[in-house]
């Protein structure tokens, strides 16, 4: 069984053994690294390498790192380039050496060349072994050709590059279409000739956007003189996309992407990475007390001004949780635009009008129901408190609607990361802002009578 | 040119008319469905089938409506039964049968069987057109029987499954593994009898962590008696993975999931689905009015309490968002599940803390910073205000943390989606208790001296 996508469609235990596979599958989350290693030795060889190819690169190198040294070549030998490169990117920097020492001559140069690449674009995801012909060789002739190289370690011979002898990549065809054609034509007279392709530069959610779009099993990466380097295939995308959508959630959570499982991240890392957003929402959120402190008499004057202030603040924030997590996901998925910022801010504008109008409206009838089944004094202005709270709900929910939508627009045009316009992020501004409208509407409302 | 996934490894435009079809997909997400049907319409054919295969079903299905009646029996019959299944689902249902009626009657009856299935599980994601060959053929009596396959609208011909008499499902080879076995084995001798398969009922949620957990290209359904229905394709989950995340993160935005493209939804269904939670939201965060109203007194003693309502109230939110983000996006990728809660609420419970060590110890240095270089004056008592701020915050923090953690187990124990413990519901349930929290302590700190 070899690591290849298309070989093997079966990497399922066998019968016998598939208790204690699934066993060590569903423990091993909570299993120490010394415990999984044991485990993983006691599964027999072609248990032990299905289940080994079902993990993700880091489990993989604490696994071979606490294999005794004799039986890491094996397991590294077992791997595809990519793959081999993930791995040892995520190793310890003094343990890279010795693993790639691990790998036979040719894979440790193809590993070697994955490894200038950044992990996150198409050069730190695709692999080298791809299946080719030249443009001149007749069909039968490029059949034969591809059955020699299916025995090799490719990652797929069934999309098969057309290459000239300068590795210019000329065309594509699917071994399908080679099975179909006549024998005597040649590979040229069949290929495609305009070609889906990414550069190794691409961004990998660039990538998993250009898969998402064309339904191909995988697509060749070429450099700026158009010479094909690799593929990036499908089964890798799965994982780019899932990593991507983690990585906007937790940023919309408001802290740093963890790049870790969140049950195997180290207690302190995982600390660092939420403790920096945290501090700084903390200490902007300062400046509510500023703001409110600004308003400190008409609050001695009324207390009752101050009851109303959780529930205000609360409106404006929620609704610009909504209007961010909208615009963040339609940006990542490329159905909004930079350029469209002014088609969702006359959207976001009237949403949050219709929504500010309605939530003002509840307020409103909060404070009149309160008054009179007597929950409640909030003396002979009471109509006033009622026009005040739901005035100032139907402007913070417009602002907190509106800044929550234009802030990942912002945060673009600034080059930064959209998703990192969060919830808390979006409600830590619309809070300051919001005080400021409630105190103001209740001094256009309550002059002369309360305050 | 047919929808197969691995007939044409080239769906790009022809290099002369790219310009084109480039300018048309740009476009798209602007045009009325008008402009849309007359620009697709300029397209030579070739591009525009190519380009009618990288729309999704429910702009297919507009485009096709928009076309003159004898124009659309050519575009139906492009599609595979899959997903012309899918466009018949998001046709309004007037529309259904007659749609239907314009596919050739092989067709129709595997459309019709495939609408049976719900849209979201295995059964409606499948495609009942794989490549099957019997246990007993000989190697190259196989690989001659899929070369005719390969001519027929097949997803793939690369995994070939292997199928009794009865249509149960025994075993499955790769073409590869065929293309490089000895000819006069057979197909008996060289499959894989363990297999990795998935129910026909089985939610696409689930279906998706499948494949992300096996590299497979393909997956076969089968129902309760073993007989093989259909096969779900690598290509339609990385569709399933992006909605999956994109409902996901419109949940956690604090609404219900749109389910449809933000720029394309009707204006007042997307305020239907906003202000469900927001009006709920709102109603539940009047207790903290009335909460506040509990504590009336000790804020007419001491007005310098309510300035710092806002700054505790938001640093419970913004943990316990923090939180629910991580244990949700867990939960969605199976990293965390139900029997973990002890491991999680022992993290999370250390991790409040801890945080909230830190910001408290922030809000202590701000009231004493303030105090003593002068920019406010708490009185005689602010290092008393300075203990009430720091243990606040402490509890607070913890508080929002382990909410925010434990509400999706919560959700997920009752059997509802863990992913509608959106961080402003956590923050509004925060909130309350934050409020009573903040004024207990302060009563403890303060009693006898501002209380």
């Amino acid at each position: 069984l070899e690591p290849q996508l298309d070989t093997s469609p079966t990497p399922a235990p066998s019968d016998d053994d598939s208790l204690v596979v699934d066993e060590l599958r569903d423990a091993w989350s909570i299993l120490s690294i010394d415990d999984r290693a044991e485990g993983f030795r006691l599964l027999a060889r072609p248990d032990a390498e299905d289940f080994f190819f079902t993990l993700k690169a880091h489990d993989q190198q604490e696994l071979i790192l606490h294999l005794p040294s004799a039986e890491r070549r094996s397991w590294m030998r077992l791997l595809a380039p990519d793959d081999a490169a993930d791995l040892v990117q995520d190793a310890p920097p003094e343990e890279r050496e010795p693993l790639l020492g691990l790998l036979d001559e040719q894979t440790r140069r193809e590993v070697t060349a994955l490894l200038a690449y950044a992990e996150d674009n198409a050069g730190g995801l695709m692999s080298p072994r791809f299946a080719r012909v030249r443009p001149d060789m007749k069909v039968d002739e490029a059949i034969s050709y591809l059955r020699k190289q299916a025995k090799e370690r490719l990652e797929t011979i069934y999309y098969v590059y057309v290459l000239d002898a300068h590795q210019h990549l000329d065309g594509v065809v699917s071994f399908r279409e080679l099975l179909t054609a006549p024998v005597d034509r040649t590979v040229r007279d069949i290929m495609h000739t305009s070609i889906v392709t990414v550069h190794e530069n691409m961004d990998q959610e660039k990538v998993s956007q250009v898969f998402a779009q064309h339904d191909l099993m995988s697509i060749p990466v070429i450099d700026n003189d158009g010479h094909m380097k690799g593929i990036v295939t499908f089964d890798d995308i799965v994982d780019v996309v899932q990593e991507e959508a983690t990585e906007d959630i937790q940023k919309l959570g408001g802290m740093e992407a963890l790049d870790e499982p969140y049950l195997k991240i180290d207690f302190f890392r995982m600390i660092k990475k939420r403790v920096g957003w945290l501090s700084a929402l903390f200490i902007s959120e300062m400046f509510t007390t500023t703001a409110m402190t600004h308003f400190e008499e008409e609050i001695e004057r009324a207390v009752v001004l101050s009851l109303f202030v959780p529930l205000i603040m609360s409106s404006g924030g929620n609704s610009g949780s909504q209007a961010t997590s909208l615009v963040i996901r339609a940006m990542a998925l490329g159905e909004v635009k930079l350029r469209d910022w002014w088609r969702v801010i006359r959207r976001e504008l009237l949403a949050g009008l219709t929504l500010g109008s309605l939530l003002g409206l509840i307020g409103l009838l909060r404070v009149i129901i309160w008054q009179n089944v007597g929950f409640y004094d909030y003396g002979a202005h009471y109509l006033l408190v009622a026009g005040t709270i739901c005035c100032s709900v139907l402007g913070v929910v417009t602002w907190g609607t509106l800044t929550g939508s234009m802030l990942p627009f912002l945060l673009r045009a600034l080059g930064l990361d959209p998703a990192s316009a969060s919830a808390p992020f979006v409600a830590t501004l619309v809070d300051v802002t919001g005080i400021t409208i409630y105190f103001t509407v209740a001094m256009a409302f309550l002059h002369g009578t309360l305050l």
